[in-house]
């Protein structure tokens, strides 16, 4: 369908799913990794190269024989960040840029050497956060450091250079948005996402955020200014903080598929890496809204033992579960803490996805959790405290519905019928979603 | 995940959707095909292996030095008809099956001699189908006979051999399923769909089906009966013929993923190819249900002057329309009428499917058809005839919504609001969506 190659450097998981991705768009995907045809991506990709993906013209030689005709964008066009390389994205770099365009972030300042770092402790006070600009991700190149006296362990453990350290910050959530540019400058953004990390790595991540409609107005703004502050055609993971008070704050971004964005493989028009395909081939994007009504993407992580039974073991449970589909990575050794697979939960509303994914001990309900009020655009009818689910879910087609819907909710209740109005699966960006929330809370 | 094999001969899309599943699923797919990793399926399996699919043993001793490794079951387990390998399944073996188990389907009879054809004519009238027992998909190994004097040509064009003749179907639209076994003989059915065929291949296929409750009951039955009286786990495509007095008779059976369920990969909780390969491998069946509110898939084929330009053109149009996918196949030439690609159309409601598809000249809408008041669990507030778009779409959770639905609904038609009952989504069989509609129409 397409004559010219993606050339991805790194071949785990992303390049895995963006192989697929092109399978399906007819877009020939070649991978170069040190495991070559063994690597996750090299088992999926067409065309397969051994090597370190720090050598991108070797992949160009062996796909096409010609560097000029495999890129990421046809010739003349400037060429983005390595396609899953993060190693390669200067972080510190584009936080720095981020600021210059407004993004609200915890403050931060450059740290060129040890002094500079116990003067932003001064400044931030303690716990202070200490960043690598480059090479981090997972948590790794990421330093916490508690008061003056770790500063000098903490200076040494990231290489003591190119750090910049920023203020702690106090948040109520984590939020991930996962933002699609195309070849035109075109931004789409998928549903906003609450992320929970554990020991610094994504565990699970939950579509749509349980959040206030004008927070979730505030996420979508910071994460589109944050893209709009960055160049390149493709996906990009941007991780917020929501904040006590209800306000967001940037927290990193990822120019690539991400973590974050795995659900969208199920829960989504068209998934992050066939979005990623399409905008660095200067395809027309696809659509980004859920298709579903709830969706919880839980991570699986190599056991500590690097057992691969013991690693398998939530995959097997998770099999037999409606809406539940199971992603293996491939990857022949189940070391401890690494991303070996992951597992994406849909159902129909937020009530129907808890009890999916409560034998596996996710998403306490709302009455042990007491979030059912949060949840963006689900107003719970009589489920406060209770716990009583929804007997009718209602879902809008378009902002017309919208006062229609209404008197039938009025309805409903003075009959005293449990509901839930979703209003998610029907839209086409979260910031309409986040609209008709605040709409229908007045 | 499992250090199993299953090995697919032949190389082909549903070899090319098989292996993207077992990927997923951490099972290794082994494709056998003449043009080894070039064909559709070895570009995306992680071992293509070239050479004849006929040649079993050398994809098993290709893929894993033993053949008894390399299986489609566990050792000692009865092997099915190799998979996708269409070719091999003896078509008149199954009907005869089938009649013997009680699926309703056209009079037959088998004709080994030109005598024994005429003799057909006589007992079942002309027009005649004339059907090979051996190597028939696609309309090949068909023949319409429309009178005596064609009997000679038609039997001679089939081989003279393994033929059988079939009375013909006045029918009124053509209907599929998908059925799927486990190891341990569960069935699962998919949604039921309507298929239109030109030139006896797979046109487009609309999910779900715009039959009565009634119809659509005896189909989801047929195609089960049809099934059980088959061996072997895996997907199973039933194709059937809805007549014109509303009854369904059986049509065809094919042993393995089918065009009529490509839908799947969008529109259903776990793809036909997914759970084909965790049907065969033992492994618990996933999800069949709707997880969106209609589909329809549209087959591409190969331009008849061989243009891969014009070929592709409709992929081109359908990349910008939200919720469309498209699957490319990944074969080098477009020869005429050859099935290159496909394309899904997802949309929350029948109405807004309409919508997406009436620039690809599909579907037309309930003015121009007629078709509204057919729609399996719509019911239409005042469309008819104006085809005055539905405001709300309602649907359900569970069973125990239906009278709240109905009286929901009661309010609605009471204010004159248009409106739209979606049924279908929430379950997870055609047989409960039968039930639903059923009760509906009450």
């Amino acid at each position: 369908m397409d004559s010219r190659t993606v050339g991805v450097l790194g071949g785990g998981q992303l390049g895995r799913m963006m192989a697929e991705a092109g399978h399906r768009l007819g877009v020939k995907v070649a991978v170069l990794d040190p495991l070559g045809t063994a690597s996750p991506a090299g088992q999926v990709a067409e065309l397969a190269v051994e090597g370190s993906f720090r050598d991108a013209d070797k992949i160009k030689r062996k796909s096409c024989g010609d560097p000029q005709r495999c890129s990421l964008h046809a010739a003349g066009k400037p060429e983005p960040e390595p396609l899953g390389d993060k190693k390669t994205f200067a972080r510190g770099g584009s936080t720095e840029t981020a600021h210059k365009h407004g993004v609200p972030m915890p403050r931060y300042m450059d740290t060129p050497t040890e002094a500079s770092v116990r003067e932003a402790g001064t400044l931030f006070g303690y716990p202070l956060m200490l960043k690598a600009k480059r090479m981090a991700y997972d948590g790794k190149g990421n330093a916490v450091v508690k008061d003056e006296g770790g500063v000098a362990e903490a200076f040494s453990m990231l290489g003591g250079k190119g750090l910049y350290a920023e203020a702690w910050a106090e948040f109520d959530k984590e939020l991930a948005v996962m933002v699609i540019r195309g070849e035109d400058g075109e931004l789409r953004t998928y549903p906003i996402v609450e992320t929970v990390q554990v020991d610094n790595v994504c565990h699970t991540t939950l579509a749509p955020a349980r959040v206030s409609p004008e927070s979730a107005a505030q996420a979508a703004a910071a994460a589109r200014k944050a893209v709009e502050s960055l160049w390149g055609a493709g996906a990009f993971g941007v991780e917020l903080f929501l904040m006590r008070d209800g306000g967001v704050l940037l927290n990193e971004i990822a120019p690539r598929p991400h973590n974050s964005g795995h659900y969208t493989y199920e829960a989504c028009e068209c998934d992050q890496f066939e979005n990623h395909v399409r905008a660095v081939m200067g395809l027309p994007l696809g659509g980004t809204a859920l298709r579903v009504g709830a969706s919880l993407m839980l991570n699986v992580l190599g056991d500590p033992g690097g057992s691969m039974e013991e690693t398998t073991k939530v995959l097997k449970q998770a099999l037999p579960v409606p809406g539940a589909a199971v992603h293996w990575y491939g990857k022949a050794e189940a070391r401890a803490g690494r991303k070996m697979a992951h597992v994406t939960f849909c159902a129909e509303t937020m009530e129907e996805l808890r009890r999916k994914v409560a034998p596996f001990g996710l998403l306490p309900g709302p009455a042990a959790a007491g979030a059912a009020a949060e949840e963006t655009g689900a107003a719970a009818g009589e489920e406060a405290g209770g716990g009583r689910r929804p007997l009718v879910s209602v879902i809008m087609g378009s902002d017309s519905d919208l006062p229609t819907m209404k008197a039938a909710a009025d309805i409903l209740e003075t009959f005293g019928v449990p509901y839930e109005l979703t209003i998610v699966s029907a839209h086409r960006t979260p910031a309409r979603m986040t609209a008709f929330a605040t709409s229908l809370d007045h």
